[in-house]
């Protein structure tokens, strides 16, 4: 069975403003510790020994096709694809899944976020070759990442007793949970974080769908009958709208049986502000992360990203300062989880140019 | 007796960075209560009921004549005097007084700074026209501010008895004082501000030059006569620069005799540093200083400055920002008078495109 990657990059990522923009969502920034590479770039070169770009798909959305293609110039172009809108996980896996399994009806496939980042790119592979045993098993499987804090902010993976040697049972999924819950899940250590990547035959997964998600199973088959026709672009902008806007862990995996989970202890991290950002960056001695067009006095623990101007900072400490040609952001790095809420009050106000 | 205003506006201002630039300083800025007046417009403005514009000298720079006249519509060109080179301000005054001497040798002369706010103008023409009977009755008379707090950036002057009302002596100048001497200062109330405002008759300051500072004195008559032949610009570029570098204050004041002071007290300000410009400007309900272009959440106290960039603050609190094509400042409010340091450090760096 040959390996297929399908990198979901259809994000926003509003916490990244200024930076991330509707043209240059956070996948398309370099927001990992290079301060170069975009994150979908990176996902998609630490996948590379593993599996080549030839076989990787993206699925994106129709406005961000040139910039992702631009971003991932060894990705055949024909398997960017864009979504007619945002129908959440499921149908953004099920189309991609029908999409490989025309080229190769006994494709092995490895779904993946786009805008994640790894600093153990060997462990992380270690860890993708075992989750593809399960798959190869036939199971549903996943990874699930060993957590460090009682996060709040994830869904996290029940862990159950083992199919084979570090192949483990999913025993359920769990909401975001409470503080208090989380700090249980912590000291119990049978709650893993869940990524969102998953591991499976193509086969296995359109069965799944079928069988968990009727709906959008035949929306799937109308596209797949379309497609044999040569009408494909046609009939995905008619269809694709009435998928039913499901996440794959709500419509499928929480539904499936014989869910497989691995565990992930490659420091995972899924850079979900500013402030981690700052963490994952390499800083002056004063703690600070800014350019060499800047100026530092008395200042400490800041991350300055400017490309236009010249920046002095005298006297300030742990702040966010973040410049591009027609906005400033300006924040406390202990505030910079408030960014997107910032972004919705620039929506309300109609400043959609900012956006 | 004509009355003539001579205002000094050879600044440079780095304390305005970036905002102040070697091309733009700071009486050519909006830095009073006003967001669109420069305070050299305002000082012009502020002095028109009592001295026309036609009857102003500006003395500034070479490199500031075009931005300076651009700001002054209303004054004659022929009144810009161009500095060849900055040589303090005996030299500045000695000059303008002696080319208002040709049109009119009994010229009364009012020497003004041109970067300073005064928010009560009527007090302030009041205070002008005794300070004026001074003059005319042959005194050297200058306005003493009455202080507010113990200053120790300004030089202070010892008040004596009265000649006449409200026309007092001054026994003598006294430089910039420790923290306790100002206390006593103010305790006594016996000193006031020197704020750089000089009322004389031409002639009689003439006079007080050749007397106490003949060096001066030769090299103006120097000046003078080659004015005569109609080789003044030539003249100028050879004597000027060798002219001695002294403040009229050190140079002719703390000498000469005679000395008349008036008390001003109509809220006058120096504007010394971007904490001040905040304290003088309207303000949100936040006590924040903005531009309609900017989203303030959870921030206080802050002064924005920005022409290009929509500015969003998240979280911060009693910063200076201010934004120009080129550069960015951050700077804590209670910081903002290590501005001028700042533009050392960029000087030293050899920035020099930054300054």
């Amino acid at each position: 069975m040959a390996i297929h990657a399908v990198i979901m990059a259809g994000g926003a990522g509003t916490r990244f403003w200024p930076a991330s923009r509707a043209k240059t969502p956070k996948q398309l920034l370099p927001l990992g510790a290079d301060p170069v590479e975009p994150l979908l770039a990176a996902t998609v070169r630490r996948l590379a020994p593993l599996i080549p770009p030839a076989n990787v798909t993206i699925a994106t959305g129709a406005s961000l096709v040139d910039a992702t293609a631009r971003v991932l110039p060894d990705v055949p172009r024909a398997q960017l694809l864009a979504e007619p809108v945002p129908r959440n996980t499921a149908p953004c896996i099920g189309w991609a899944t029908a999409t490989i399994l025309r080229r190769d009806p006994e494709a092995l496939i490895v779904v993946l976020p786009s805008d994640h980042y790894i600093p153990d790119e060997a462990g992380f592979l270690r860890v993708v070759g075992r989750a593809l045993e399960g798959a190869k098993l036939g199971h549903l499987t996943t990874i699930g990442i060993v957590p460090t804090r009682p996060e709040t902010g994830y869904g996290y993976i029940e862990v159950g007793g083992a199919f084979q040697g570090d192949l483990l049972r999913v025993e359920r999924f769990v909401e975001k949970p409470s503080h208090e819950r989380a700090e249980e899940f912590l000291r119990e250590g049978k709650h893993l974080w869940n990524a969102g990547m998953f591991f499976f035959q193509g086969r296995v997964m359109m069965e799944a769908i079928e069988a968990h998600m009727p709906e959008l199973g035949r929306g799937l088959y109308a596209i797949e009958a379309a497609a044999a026709r040569g009408e494909e672009a046609k009939v995905l902008a008619e269809v694709f709208p009435t998928l039913p806007s499901v996440s794959i862990d709500h419509g499928v995996m929480e539904k499936a049986s014989g869910l497989a989970v691995v565990k992930g202890d490659f420091g995972w991290n899924d850079v979900g502000s500013w402030a981690v950002v700052y963490d994952l960056s390499a800083k002056d001695s004063e703690k600070n992360v800014r350019p060499d067009r800047s100026l530092s006095l008395d200042s400490s623990g800041n991350m300055i990203v400017a490309k236009r101007s010249f920046v002095v900072t005298i006297g300030v400490h742990n702040l966010v300062i973040v410049e591009t040609d027609d906005a400033l952001l300006v924040c406390a790095r202990d505030h910079s989880q408030a960014v997107g809420k910032a972004v919705q009050s620039l929506e309300a106000a109609g400043l959609d140019v900012l956006l």
